[in-house]
């Protein structure tokens, strides 16, 4: 099974494709981040998340997609701007009949470190340990998607239907 | 000119296809509802947003689009959920290098009625009288999507650059 991990934002999107194998192991198979500049209007940010998330489904053929669930804060006009970033991505997502399953951050920091509250240094070097690669050849950007990523994988594996996140 | 109005919501988005006629005045072309039902999950809302406007590109071939600026409530919640409504529209617009321009609620009703503060009813009546046809042939949640593509059109016809709405 071949799970695609997103952590979306409209300047910043990060992502992980992993696979899992029997066993509970995982394996890598890319992680980066699609980069939109301060400059870009959000039309152009929005249609370049959207053509990114294509590319990598073209590109490893995922069965399935983990995204953090809406982080709700008190800032609506952050929050609307989050919104389209997700927008875009899931549209790109379900128009390819990819399921995508929602996990909120400690859900899936639990899953990978066993602490919910662990800092993202402790996920990175949970996550390259499990990847048997170096830390410094996951973005910073990209380790929240790499734990959504293998937190889906794990639960899915375990058949913990019950613990799988709640598909947007 | 052929301008697309949308007004977009996840559950509900109107729209309004217009053409602008020498003279300030304006045909219209269609107007509607993309119609998602509230049983639906956030993923098939955006997925048939998306398919919805890219059907109404295709159909009327608009030069520009023209959208209600985002609209900041004070909550997150639902400003993350109206973010990816725009965000999947947005995401069809740009795919298909159609230029967004957006307006405050008030600019448009101003710019149809007169009025900065008219009534749902009231922007119905003059847009019916506009393109004389009857108000019972706009649909309520296709009224402010009108007004937007009108309101747009008009300041575009008369080159009033500096009034234009900002391109998102």
């Amino acid at each position: 099974m071949i799970i695609l991990g997103l952590d979306p934002a409209i300047r910043t999107t990060g992502y992980g494709v992993v696979e899992m194998l029997p066993g509970k192991r995982a394996k890598i198979l890319d992680c980066g981040v699609i980069k939109n500049t301060p400059q870009m209007p959000h039309s152009e940010c929005v249609r370049r998340l959207a053509g990114g998330v294509r590319e990598l489904i073209s590109s490893f053929k995922p069965d399935c997609a983990s995204m953090e669930s809406p982080f709700v804060g008190d800032n609506a006009k952050t929050a609307i701007i989050l919104g389209m970033a997700r927008g875009a991505i899931l549209t790109a997502l379900a128009e390819n009949s990819i399921i995508t399953y929602a996990y909120a951050p400690i859900v899936a920091k639990r899953a990978v470190t066993g602490l919910s509250h662990a800092r993202k240094e402790q996920v990175a070097l949970m996550m390259a340990n499990e990847f048997s690669i170096a830390v410094s050849d996951i973005p910073d950007d990209a380790t929240d998607a790499l734990a959504l990523a293998v937190c889906h994988g794990q639960k899915a594996l375990q058949c913990q239907i019950d613990l799988l996140g709640k598909p947007l």
